[in-house]
């Protein structure tokens, strides 16, 4: 690695020298602002060696003396190791001894100098923060430093998977309507055509998906253009099939070679006013752009998150799926489990062949964390042949899975006892229970934000002296991103409301370091409860499948309210799972959902 | 009335025409932002006949055509009958017919034309939106039309209470140990100096009270200007006694005229770097100054919320001797009730003199709202001659109030049963109670804002479709506003944490319109709790010190917690104030605090 990496920085100073730049930031990212961007954009990811398969978190900045990469504490350990002798060191994006890059920037480029960037791999919004800093500063700016063209040769080219249509009677809208909704709220922007760059957005708008073009997420790489009487999608057009090209012929989008996006909207006419997500443009499309600009969310991501009645009834189907894929991992690993021959990146596959045999399953939802005792309470753990646990002995197993079915995507956490479990893991198993029940159970009025409910999920942790610092609860797309905006349910504040056909994950955790984690996740729907005097009443519907581990459960301090909803929960998750289950199976699914009883009383 | 408003529009739209002004806006404030200002401020009401003595809030718009005042909600009533015959009509400022005050200006008025207020009475804040919505629509702005000058002579003087110390052993920290944490809040914003407009932080500041300058708040007319080797307390000098030129001496306060405040900051010398807090600073005062500004929030909010262990002390003792004061006056209820004699208001002078019949108490802490069956679902009824109820038959008695004690600033509510309640108002009553407990109870760690515990209050209300849609907490200050900030726990966002030494309210209600209202109210202090290894976990203690009801607790829906909690209050409750009752006292406060049994079990 060292040579390569010496060599691409050395080539990289030489271009910049010869195109007049003095510092160069490069980001981690693609136009359209992927988190785990296809290989031709990882850039970052091959200069600096800090790389993963699964994506990592980090820009780069490179001036004549420096070498530098920015990334998140995830990250500072393998970043550390993997940018020795590369002549790249690590800068600290959080945490007590954090840097800001563009406070770098300013403090050690001199004025009249320049900074670079790559246009297309930069949001308007981060690109206009660097910029508006340098001038500031008397520092030149150039948008137009595409870095990667001159010095990387080998780089992959473009995914080019071939498109599917996501069969609109399993989305239950077609894209007329989607297309009407989308420019019902362009036009409450005060605009007249959009042109979005994100990719789920555009898979949600058009109903079309495809595997692979992003790791675990059915979309694929393009740009969609819509006013009243033009839909225009820009996508490499050998990854139009023929079924698809009828698709979008039908709903009269035009199909344009991705690149022609930039000429596009160059000559678009002035006095279009087109809407534009400045979060989620590059601010290479940007500059080309030729008309009026209006900057604003294009409210795709509120209508992409409520999901309509057809949607909620195909989760359920995928539910069961994934629920029969996790009732057969299970039972392997409760039965193997005493061999002492699993380990956390066999697990990881199996389940993975358990959920692909389903045919309607085209992907997992994201990298399985699979963690076994002191491994589950790290709470991104990615299991790798140098870390891999084998599953020997007393302890816990945390397993937080998800699948992309075509009739929804799957989320789940379990934790499950191997072998005895402490009377402290029986305990902090049942807090966290508590919370993920409590939560679950809320009733809200409308205009009830994530945030006023996060507490639910928290109370009796912090009863106990105990935090986690995650977020509780995540948007989750259907059949596309795992998670998704606007709503979710955490600390911090976000204005969005949750409303009916709404899905997040409800997820508290607790991490004891260097022994256990625990982590309880379902899915669950907002949807309407009832109208009173008082106004319009929300609560969730839980749309998971899978039993809790019972061997872990305190009942002593259950109510009585919590016994009978675990209870009803075991019920129902027996009753829809057992019919698509053998003999086996349904004996082992019914022992694990038998009703457990309150001590107290 | 109606002769007398329209006597006074017309020498306004006199004076406006002398002064070439065609639109004039009126605050209903003073220069220090007072929500309750001095009469010397309260030209918007003697204008309009808009009026009470315990303030109302609106905002008039006069020009040569238009008279018009804007209020909010819990006022449209009222504003419409008392401007009837005045030449003014009503604006909605909230609900859903509002129109916005300076939308409709900018569209009512032609460019080229001048809006005026009267610098001294609006924020700078909010002259400066006024003025930039005027300048982009291009009309001219003057904010030096200071109108009841021109047009009520009879005018009252402002107040001229004299000033007093509040007893420094009471208070816990000198003048000078306060000076120093505002200086050091100042230099965190890059200033220099500071000059105070809001009264409550001044009487914090310089540990001086007057009463009656401001209705319920012992707070006195003035302006504090600090800086590293000068402070100068602007007053009216005859309200300086003896006792507190000796004071202000001490800690080398100067006193300088309250009007001369004006030349002075126009003398400021260029370096000066003065912080105004834009929201709290007369835009009149702002026009005169002559040194450089920084606008930001002094942190005297957060400094004095944060109450020390000797203020939290004392409070403990006003609680008791509020707890006194309750006790005889609902035993006085309880006995006189049956006769049909007792009123509301006539209940608000018994509440009152027992109050002030404890020489450590000067006043009432605000308007106290007594309110009978379906006066208790008016959330901010205010019992008049008028509206008076008579107490009789069976039904709900809410009653919110409390002192100004030297000792600390009092707020309760309880809501009690005279005859027999309903199951329903029992149901009621207890849900509301179950929320006050949780809320009471509940653990958290640092950081955590009170927008996040919020719902704790309200959870069991929305389990029963049921809401209420005031604050559940305000911040209490201490010998001072009953309401302060930075801190509050409410559905809305609010960036403020929870630090120890906060003192917030606890109170949720519940309103059934035309029947009755339920509101249970403890004041409760943050407090630390304990450090582990998730971090500094805080908690509440509560300082109310009452029974509440037990003839409206249903105890079936009770956990055993919330019985063992009212119980260990209860018996807190009577241990604290038994010592200060009477014989036939205590063996109320015994069987109003003797132990309820839960059902379940």
């Amino acid at each position: 690695m060292e040579k390569v990496n010496k060599e691409y920085l050395a080539r990289l100073r030489k271009a910049m020298k010869e195109h007049g730049i003095d510092a160069v930031v490069i980001s981690g990212t693609d136009p359209h602002q992927s988190e785990l961007p296809p290989m031709h954009w990882r850039g970052r990811e091959w200069l600096t060696g800090f790389a993963s398969e699964n994506g990592t978190n980090g820009t780069a900045v490179v001036t004549d003396k420096d070498a530098l990469v920015w990334t998140d504490s995830r990250y500072f350990i393998q970043a550390q190791q993997q940018l020795a002798g590369t002549g790249f060191s690590m800068m600290k994006e959080d945490g007590p001894d954090a840097t800001d890059l563009i406070d770098w920037l300013v403090e050690h480029i001199d004025a009249g100098k320049t900074v670079g960037i790559d246009g297309m791999t930069f949001s308007v919004s981060y690109a206009q923060r660097i910029e508006q800093e340098c001038n500031d500063n008397g520092i030149k700016f150039n948008s137009d430093f595409p870095q990667f063209d001159y010095i990387y040769p080998e780089r992959p080219g473009r995914p080019l998977n071939p498109l599917f249509v996501h069969d609109e009677k399993i989305v239950g809208q077609d894209v007329d309507s989607k297309m009407g909704d989308l420019m019902t709220e362009v036009k409450a922007e005060l605009a007249n055509s959009v042109l979005i760059s994100s990719l789920d957005d555009i898979a949600w708008a058009t109903n079309v998906r495809a595997t692979n073009d992003i790791l675990y997420s059915p979309i694929f790489v393009s740009y969609l253009y819509v006013d009243d009487s033009r839909r225009i999608l820009f996508v490499d057009v050998e990854k139009v099939t023929e079924e698809v090209k009828k698709h979008l012929d039908k709903y009269h989008i035009e199909v344009k070679p991705y690149d022609s996006v930039l000429e596009f909207v160059s000559t678009l006419p002035k006095v279009n006013r087109l809407l534009l997500d400045p979060a989620k443009t590059a601010r290479g499309v940007y500059d080309k752009v030729g008309c009026t600009t209006v900057f604003g969310g294009a409210g795709v991501a509120r209508l992409k998150s409520i999901k309509n009645s057809t949607m909620l009834q195909n989760i359920d189907i995928a539910m069961e799926k994934d629920g029969v894929a996790l009732v057969k991992f299970f039972k392997y690993v409760e039965e193997k489990a005493p061999s002492g021959k699993l380990t956390e990146v066999g697990l990881g596959k199996i389940l993975r062949d358990l959920r692909l045999a389903d045919p309607s399953c085209v992907d997992e939802s994201f990298h399985p964390i699979i963690g076994w005792n002191a491994h589950g309470a790290i709470v991104h753990y990615e299991a790798t042949a140098e870390t891999d646990f084998t599953i020997e002995g007393d302890g816990l197993l945390l397993v937080d899975s998800g699948g992309q079915y075509t009739f929804g995507t799957t989320d789940i956490t379990r934790t499950v006892a191997i072998g005895n479990p402490t009377d402290e893991m029986k305990h902090d198993f049942t807090i966290v229970l508590k919370g993920h029940i409590a939560l679950a159970c809320a009733k809200f009025p409308e205009g009830t934000r994530g945030a006023q409910l996060d507490v639910l999920a928290r109370q009796f942790i912090w009863a106990d002296g105990k935090a986690y610092y995650h977020g509780t609860g995540h948007g989750v797309g259907f059949f596309i991103n795992c998670h998704e905006g606007p709503q979710n349910i955490r600390l911090n504040e976000n204005p969005a409301r949750l409303e009916p056909g709404m899905v997040t994950s409800d997820e508290p955790g607790l991490y004891i370091e260097d022994k256990y984690g625990i982590r309880t996740e379902n899915l669950i729907a907002v949807e309407k409860w009832k109208t009173t005097d008082f106004g319009e009443f929300f609560r969730f519907k839980t749309l998971t499948l899978f039993p809790y581990d019972k061997t872990l459960i305190e009942t002593s301090i259950l109510s009585q309210q919590e016994v009978d909803w675990i209870n009803d929960y075991h019920r129902k998750v027996y009753a829809r799972l057992a019919p698509l289950l053998n003999e086996e199976e349904k004996t082992w699914l019914a022992q694990k959902t038998s009703p457990i009883s309150s001590p107290n009383c």
